[in-house]
């Protein structure tokens, strides 16, 4: 019989009796569940970081995995609760966007609004539809229910582009703090992609100025850095981060998320358009 | 072979080995224990706190769930290590009161004193029953062993009454906030039950006054609040809560845990005697 | 077949993907893999916190179980990944030391240099090997994959010595804050073995001063204190601790992690040398 893992991804922290409850609904209906949590950190309310969070971790896990993912400031509005199946996963979550930069890495994509009342934890609240919508149906999931029992297609869904860097000069790219990590690294948008010749070798000489700093080095390991130093480094998202070695560079810099990140490369710069 | 699941609660938090050490124990009595956080954020030392989560928490698992709740601020004193068992769920607790909001819910209830030392790990430390006793009891009772090899039953068990809203005039009830969850949503202790009238329909005029804010609009679902407006919600928990879309009502109201609420209606109010 | 329990240890904390992307990771080699968080809130880069972490939990958890502890601030560099096999359990780590006090703990020990890039995830990226090596070599080891298969023994590994108590007189012994948990409790280096006469019965007179306060009371439990009072007590970790009842002896005494912990006994003092 089918028993697919169930990963939680919310924002419902680790303070309140939520993440517990949603886990025992999960359970009550298959009380063989195996449930991962991703992070239930995201910051509140913020469909952005729940979006990155999630479409950092999807495809570590096993094929058929079912990610649920609750960030949902819209609960019990007629915003829609979805359930996606991209090329080897399955998600759940509320059609605010908060799949966005999943749709971006899967090539075959099939997202249904959810409507069948059968699977609801009834009566449905109007403010925690983790529980009485994505957890249980999150359960008959992970018992092998065929996802085209919970609803029909649509194609309306709704979805968000990640806030790509711009080129506003030949020589300028800028762009934005996407987050802040544990470790106090500023996550910015450029993608190694987005900014290839800062990669290449021999490194071209270039500026980043962020916060109150002006970053001229780039390290390929955190272990690079002198104390105090702030640099830059391909992080492990796939994106420029700031960073010092055994600090916390956003305390450092003074910048936080949504901050702007000038690029500056004396060569041509980017590949990018804006 | 029974293997009931597990759950945890408690005011270990997230940045010590305690919960950890909790775990192996239990697994080291039975490897194949299905472990489930409901919450390891109660505020330390917190009876209220932790009565107000496993109570909110406990029904949506599955029947014969064990749930282990330690915040123990008596650990090591006179204070009973309890084992009780209500309709359908198990519990472990020291006896201070944090099943209080548990036994209100239950129909049947049996309390035991825990005093089967050879199911104890040895030597028992005073300051770490969550450890020595509650854990390792509980892997035991998820492998199936009777209840009754762990003590005799007890009925001096101690509860206390949850804090109830109180009518101090025809028009006015008073009441308290219960807790701030992680949105900061003020959760106050009117039920449903308590002020029907203010789910009247249509909504009658009220009042509600909390820190600094007198809140007049009961909002159905927390999209329909305004930027920045505070707003009444029947929330998940069945209470009353203070709110704002997308932000922090604690933070725009200027109150929290403990702080008094104050609900008017001019028609006579409330179901509630004080 | 063997299904070994995976612990997961490490600084990466609750508010990223990073965790839960170690677990998909290990859940993709292994389906069936049971894993359990001992603590992800080991303070950022800080090896001594890890160390003492692991150390507390491990032997709690059954043999055989398969602990990765990923505190990691040189990420890249040339510090070794090591896999370590003791008495009953398994370690993976970095070659930082954080392994120091389970060496300590141990009687066997074998300490192999992971170099066997079959089981790594390609590309193996350069900041986080949580992902790329540990969490992958643990999903097989946790499948009964033989140690010898990740490569060589080496003994030249890193370790460091716990900070011990120093008798800086007959009458006076210096030791040192090693953490504060949750609880506000002072973790202090002062073991029972260190200080056995402080556990003489009955209790001699002495004196600890730490941050701003004199402690002249040995607890037997956190209950006896009273209000505001700040007391010693042998806590569930093998060392002295300044606490207080239902209070953060950390905020009482104005103290923390790394603080002078100075212990006068009026009898000769202690076991120790300095």
């Amino acid at each position: 019989m089918a028993n697919r893992i169930i990963t939680l991804t919310s924002d419902f922290g680790v303070n309140d009796h939520y993440v517990g409850t949603m886990k025992g609904v999960m359970l009550s209906v298959n009380p063989q569940a195996q449930i991962v949590d991703i992070c239930n950190g995201v910051q509140s309310y913020d469909i952005l970081d729940g979006a990155l969070t999630i479409s950092q971790a999807y495809k570590y896990f096993p094929a058929e995995t079912v990610h649920v993912v609750v960030i949902d400031p819209g609960v019990g509005t007629h915003r829609r609760p979805i359930l996606v199946t991209g090329d080897k996963h399955i998600f759940l979550a509320p059609d605010n966007g908060v799949l966005s930069f999943v749709y971006e890495r899967e090539e075959r994509l099939s997202v249904r609004h959810i409507t069948s009342e059968y699977y609801f934890l009834q009566p449905v609240s109007n403010t925690f539809h983790g529980r009485d919508i994505f957890a249980v149906v999150a359960g008959w999931l992970s018992k092998g229910v065929e996802v085209s029992k919970f609803g029909d297609e649509i194609t309306d869904f709704l979805r968000f582009a990640a806030p790509k860097p711009k080129q506003v000069d030949p020589k300028t790219i800028k762009g934005v703090v996407l987050k802040v990590d544990k470790f106090g690294n500023l996550v910015t948008n450029f993608s190694e992609r987005d900014v290839p010749q800062l990669f290449a070798t021999p490194t071209p000489p270039f500026k980043i100025a962020v916060g109150k700093a002006t970053v001229t080095k780039l390290a390929r390991v955190y272990g690079e850095g002198a104390a105090g130093e702030v640099f830059a480094i391909l992080g492990s998202m796939g994106y420029v981060e700031i960073s010092t070695n055994r600090g916390a560079a956003a305390q450092a810099v003074l910048a936080g998320k949504g901050a702007e990140v000038t690029l500056t490369l004396e060569s041509a710069a980017g590949a990018t358009q804006g």
